[in-house]
């Protein structure tokens, strides 16, 4: 279960980071802002992560109302991740999120690389 | 001492996430925003955090130059804080997360504070 949010918060940018949830919730948010993605596509995106903490990061995310989790017809293996409505509302600071970090990792001499090309994605 | 960013990040989020370092220093940045703080205000901006916990968040922000520390002219005790450079590339971002906080608390549910107005700050 995912854990519930309190009733009260100090500071709306409190909030707003707990409902985001860390790093990789954010980073899956990030992905399926450009597109729906099958479970497969997610874990390519996101190597690092292991099966069992991508398939628990992307329940929360549902429980959480930011994302739906749908089967796609005829294909009982193919599941499809997409934003809900209350996810899409996320779709400005997710992009800011990234915009920030393509624009100033060289000067913290940082390499990023560029996942979204890899979803073919409108930015 | 801060812990040293990696060289490569598989995605700019990822890296725009590690910059931010967490919750905390995230709100902390969200304050400064809006004008150097001395140390007493942001302790009461963040009654949760214990007093060691402030000073090392408030430490690793200066350590990663996103926030820069001085003492004030005449008084040894009174030092304040404020937005690097660097620090302020952030700024639009972080009044997104705010905003996005502020607006969409309600459907969830949770009340936020409106710590900013503490600061007659401008928004």
């Amino acid at each position: 279960m995912t854990k519930k949010l309190a009733k009260r918060f100090n500071c709306p940018t409190e909030f707003a980071l707990e409902v985001l949830g860390g790093k990789w919730k954010t980073v899956l948010l990030c992905y399926l802002k450009e597109r729906p993605c099958r479970y497969r596509e997610l874990r390519l995106l996101v190597p690092r992560l292991s099966d069992k903490v991508l398939t628990e990061r992307l329940r929360e995310l549902v429980e959480r109302g930011l994302v739906a989790r749908r089967k796609e017809d005829g294909r009982a293996s193919a599941v499809a991740y997409s934003l809900t409505p209350r996810g899409q509302s996320l779709r400005r600071l997710l992009t800011e999120l990234y915009a920030w970090g393509e624009q100033h990792a060289a000067s913290f001499g940082v390499e990023v690389g560029e996942p979204l090309k890899r979803l073919g994605a409108r930015r």
